[in-house]
């Protein structure tokens, strides 16, 4: 940075001046770069003053869809289109990607985040961020940190121990920093045990510099800052919105009184300064809005997750067709809020499905506009025209998905529940398309419809990408990200969220999602990872080998149908007797295999080593375990393919033995046992043989800190000579 | 205290002198007084050393069996028995009761144990020491606090919220404390939170003492302090066992250095002199063994939970029968450690239902005598002794339950499981009989066998109590204090039970036992509260009436059958749309009530107000609800045979309005709707008019803390403006 700028003027670049843009300075030859909300669409707010008023843009599928594809391929190239039309807008960062796990299936943001597992999202929100930066436009990698609901979600504390915490909610925010260095990282609103994630030292120095090495800025979500002091203090760089010149006095102020390090609010102005330099380097651009939306018609097609097919229903052929239900003609595609997205084109099902076939096609609402009401007539319409037709398809969905509230339900609106009833019973031939941000259950109605199809909310290409997994012009290969429970009681998360009084205790630790339903052997609806396709795989015999990377697994996989087709082939990998209370299966590798029907792929996958590691809270670092993992390859979390055993050999996390290490940990460790048993063996025939003649009495023994030990009567040491047992176990 | 008394005299008085003697004060004519394990009987080390070796004393029904009786009367009773003895051998305090609740069925001392209810806790300890302490000896509450599992119970730290720890692990230390003032409370030896219980202030100062106005001493747990200075400057009076010359020195030291007000070593000194003065009027007395004995065999009979009884096996009549396990003729009646009495004398079963029937009687071990292993020809004799009679009664159970370890699994051992199938296939006429200190599935085998019969440990007369059920000479009325779920994994505690690494998360929060099986709506094998009689019962209208001092029930309850019996009324409140997470039912009072045959008893329950109220975190102290209270009179938790429900009116819990209340908040609050109201009506037309015409914006608005919204362009007000809000709010 130009030396000659003021603490003032520094102040002032680490405050926005309006609501999308930094602040300019003359003086040092700046100007202003304008940075906007993504991440699945470039909201580009309109002039007017309406914040949701946006220019046109490509409305791709939001991340509760693109995470369904399982294919960091689709999300790079959503990312490089996205680059394009951010530089077709003049804007230098797009706010994405949300890379929050999905705690409970009643977030309210959740289908703007990828999913309930920390591998799948942090692989594909890195290649999102690859492909965006590659055009010369920066990312903002949110919401840093454990930003899983909406309710009171400016305040509320998210309690949680460290290692779901670094197991779990901040993975995926490692993997993209350390992997794709996003330009920005956003500062989440809530508080992190206790401290607002935008005041957080050790999450936005200490963890995420310090440890991860980040490079770029980091800028507090809109409105999160509530001490523009303690946030630089922190390490938070960039306020927005601004103007705040209220808190650009304070900030100066401080810097005054000495309470605030001038070095620390210049560094913080010099990385937004790095920032709209770096910008400046960007080439203006143009899109092709007909070629990306034929790309948000791809990634929508993958997107879709065949749930159920009984008796092969679908791929429809020459049927003729009942489309029930509004939103196959007022499509469901985007959530509410700050991701809202004014598409450059909008499909509907039930045109696409229309032109698709030279059947007849009839329609019926079913239930009102707003998706929540109904009547008698609607639903005896839509059961009419199921009755006269060959198959039904039903479009049913959510209704009220948006940023800024959490869901208090998983079911179908009561109308829609309904027209599902109607409709099943007036014609055994029925598809549910379901249209949804975020799981809804299935178990109330599943069992009276031979097929559903998860569509998720799939962007503005979504009505034709649906037509084309329904008429088999796309072959179906999505997988669920999240798990689809049977309850919403059975939960993980169930009994805690949202929380109360502002704070939310994470009380399933690092058993969130199907971790969890394996880890108590609940049943599920639906398992995470699954998705049908309308051709088979088999599995052949797996085999791995160990490597100081980590693990590779080798598997065949052949298409067993007569359809051209896409396996995802998942690896879960689980340590029986681990130190640490760890989940039966993790996803630790995953590919996305095209195989053409009859043919054979060779699919290799790697395990990374740190990601087999825990979090140990004693060593206060990351620790591979010695031991035999399970290594289990599958087209599902519960549809496990081929296992296989490997060894892999630890990490030293030797603990040093202290005066509270217990008489047990001391006999665990080989120079504790044998400095001890000597001490006990010398005590022999006194008190102390007494005491360990008796087998209960031994088993409390194994839990005594050597210090207390040392002051019972009869102890065969002294406090003193537990110091020196100490100096020498450590030699 | 004689103000003579130095301070060496001091520190030597708040240790012991040796493993159970206080220490004495020659200069003060102070002698050393006898404290000694309880708690369910009198265990006085006997010379020569050997910790485990005990003078005789009456073994009474451990804490899991006499919870069982949900009987006040009898705890009494009990305590008044076990005062007699103590007074006979001297002890002036008898360590107990132990009223930690049963977090996780594989608590290795949940048989000293209560329950996982606070209130049954709370309840039945009171009168213990009520009765104990009316005989001149003191009692002393245990563990202060959460101490509810034994691995690494000397270090490991129980991290939990305020609200379960507050009305959930604290509840019944309340109880006891408020209502029997016992002459001891006794630290626990973990930590709560990361500090040492024995160096806790807040628990053994503030909470204790000055919150609820504790006026006895608070003894360590043997050999629960690290640091004597630390400890005494938290509130712990007497560290045992003794002696500790360094320790004491150490706090000589700490007084002269100032590091230690001497004012607070004075005043440990000085409860401890104290309640050495009050044992010194205890009167030497003596007791009738044969007398507790049979107290001791009506407790048991009052503790065995009848579970199943398909087609009225029990009670036996004349039938030959077949008594097959070794714990009929070698009864496991007590656990390990520091509870385990030398008994007065010892029944066992089969000789007592022998000497119950005229009827042939047949035995066979049926698995070895460590109850783990067994073979062919074992099963093969039991078997056949099982065909060869008209019933078989199968006496299986735990076998290892000691202080100082966690079981690792609630099954039975293989070989006592091979023994059950064995004999069902051979005589469907089976009883199982349990005997168990803890929780032991049923759902393997349950379904073979028509009926179950707990047997808990039972004390020394377990035998004779056990004949007393199944011949029918007592009429079974136990009922569960801890649900018996169909799979470990199933548990609330599962996820997070033992913990690891020196900390142990308490993950499921106050939905500890049925309350979070109720939450989740999840089956069980058999629900807390539960237990079959020879008779049956009939429930009338419930009728409620609140009062200041709570809610009063009246319900009137007929005995159907046709012979005399009891029933346990319990009655469960909940509170639908609380502001807080609440259980769907707490168990808030309950009644033992006999009922002659043909008879209806009118019951009248007391539902204490304070009982109702939550801790609330923002206000720091217990608030009860406004609302329409759900009042459930029932047989057990899921048997509810009458409800009703009761308006309450709640305390004042006005949450004064700040710069951080959300908008919601404000407009949620009279005062501050209206002064709210005015600043957006004034701002009409303006940019806030746009931002709340859209109904997703206003979703979001309402989370927004007034400090935040002032600072977004656009704001109705300024940072300086809420400031006056907040003072017109609360004025």
């Amino acid at each position: 940075m130009k030396p000659e700028l003021s603490t003032a003027d520094q102040a002032a670049l680490t405050s926005g001046s309006d609501f999308w843009r930094t602040t300019a300075v003359e003086s040092a030859d700046l100007p202003a770069i304008t940075v906007t909300d993504g991440p699945h669409g470039v909201r580009m707010q309109a002039d007017g003053g309406d914040l949701l008023a946006g220019v046109p843009a490509t409305c791709f599928p939001p991340a509760v869809a693109s995470a369904s594809t399982w294919d960091p391929e689709l999300l790079r190239r959503m990312g490089e289109a996205l680059g394009d039309e951010c530089r077709a807008m003049d804007v230098a960062v797009l706010l994405g990607p949300g890379v929050n796990l999905k705690r409970s299936p009643l977030g309210g943001r959740n289908f703007e985040y990828f999913s309930e597992d920390p591998i799948l999202t942090g692989v594909l929100a890195t290649e999102w961020v690859l492909g965006l930066q590659s055009k010369g436009v920066g990312a903002s990698l949110k919401h840093f940190a454990v930003n899983s609901q909406e309710t009171d979600r400016m305040r509320v504390s998210a309690d949680l121990d460290e290692r779901p915490l670094r197991e779990m909610y901040l993975r995926a925010f490692h993997r993209v920093v350390t992997r794709a260095q996003p330009w920005t990282v956003m500062c989440a609103y809530n508080k992190v045990n206790g401290t607002y994630a935008s005041e957080h030292h050790w999450l936005l120095t200490e963890v995420l510099r310090d440890e991860w090495g980040f490079e770029g800025l980091v800028v507090s979500d809109w409105g999160a800052v509530v001490d523009r002091v303690a946030a630089v203090r922190a390490g938070l760089d960039l306020t927005m919105p601004g103007p705040d010149a209220a808190g650009d006095r304070a900030l100066v102020d401080a810097v005054a009184a000495g309470t605030l390090d001038g070095g620390v609010l210049g560094t913080a102005a010099q990385r937004v300064h790095n920032l709209v330099l770096k910008a400046g380097t960007r080439e203006s651009g143009s899109y092709d809005a007909a070629a990306h939306h034929a790309l948000a018609r791809e990634i929508a097609g993958r997107a879709i997750v065949l749930l159920k097919n009984d008796g092969d229903l679908l791929p429809l052929g020459g049927q003729s067709l009942a489309v029930l239900g509004e939103f196959a003609r007022t499509p469901r595609y985007q959530g509410g809020g700050s991701s809202q997205i004014t598409p450059t084109r909008l499909d509907d099902a039930l045109t696409e499905i229309t032109n698709s076939t030279s059947a007849t096609v009839r329609f019926a609402a079913g239930y009102s506009a707003d998706g929540d009401t109904g009547d008698e007539a609607l639903l005896a319409e839509a059961a009419e025209a199921a009755a006269a037709s060959d198959v039904a398809l039903v479009f049913v969905g959510s209704v009220h998905e948006t940023e800024g509230a959490d869901r208090d339900s998983l079911d179908l609106p009561a109308a829609q529940l309904a027209l599902i009833e109607r409709v099943s019973a007036a014609n055994p031939r029925t598809v549910v398309v379901l249209s949804n941000g975020a799981v809804l259950l299935t178990s109330p109605w599943e069992a009276r419809v031979p097929a559903i199809v998860e569509g998720w909310l799939l962007g503005q290409a979504g009505g034709s990408a649906l037509a084309d997994v329904l008429f088999g012009r796309v072959n179906p290969s999505g997988r669920l990200a999240e798990t689809i429970p049977v309850a919403l009681a059975d939960h993980p998360s169930f009994l805690d969220f949202p929380g109360e009084h502002g704070h939310v205790r994470y009380g399933e630790g690092v058993h969130v999602g199907y971790r969890g339903f394996d880890a108590r052997g609940q049943a599920v609806s639906y398992p995470f990872g699954f998705g049908l396709s309308y051709t088979t795989f088999a599995y052949g015999t797996a085999e791995a080998t160990a490597s100081e990377a980590g693990v590779e697994i080798r598997v065949p996989v052949t298409n067993t149908g007569d359809r051209d087709g896409r396996e995802v082939v998942q690896v879960y990998v689980g340590l029986p007797g681990s130190a640490v209370r760890r989940a039966p299966r993790e996803l630790k590798a995953f590919a996305n295999v095209p195989i053409a029907a009859g043919a054979t792929a060779e699919v290799t996958l790697h395990v990374e080593r740190a990601d087999l590691a825990y979090w140990d809270t004693r060593l206060n670092r990351w620790v591979v375990e010695d031991g035999d993992y399970v290594i289990e390859v599958g087209a599902s979390s519960r549809d496990i393919r081929a296992t296989v055993t490997q060894r892999v050999t630890g990490d030293d996390a030797r603990v040093p033995l202290t005066a509270e290490s217990s008489v047990g940990e001391w006999f665990a460790d080989p120079r504790g046992a044998e400095l001890l048993g000597e001490v006990f063996a010398s005590a022999a025939g006194s008190a102390t043989a007494a005491l360990t003649a008796d087998p209960s009495m031994l088993m409390m023994l194994g839990s005594l800190p050597l210090s207390r030990m040392a002051m019972f009567p009869g102890s065969p040491f002294t406090a003193a000579e537990v110091e020196k047992l100490v100096l020498a176990a450590n030699d």
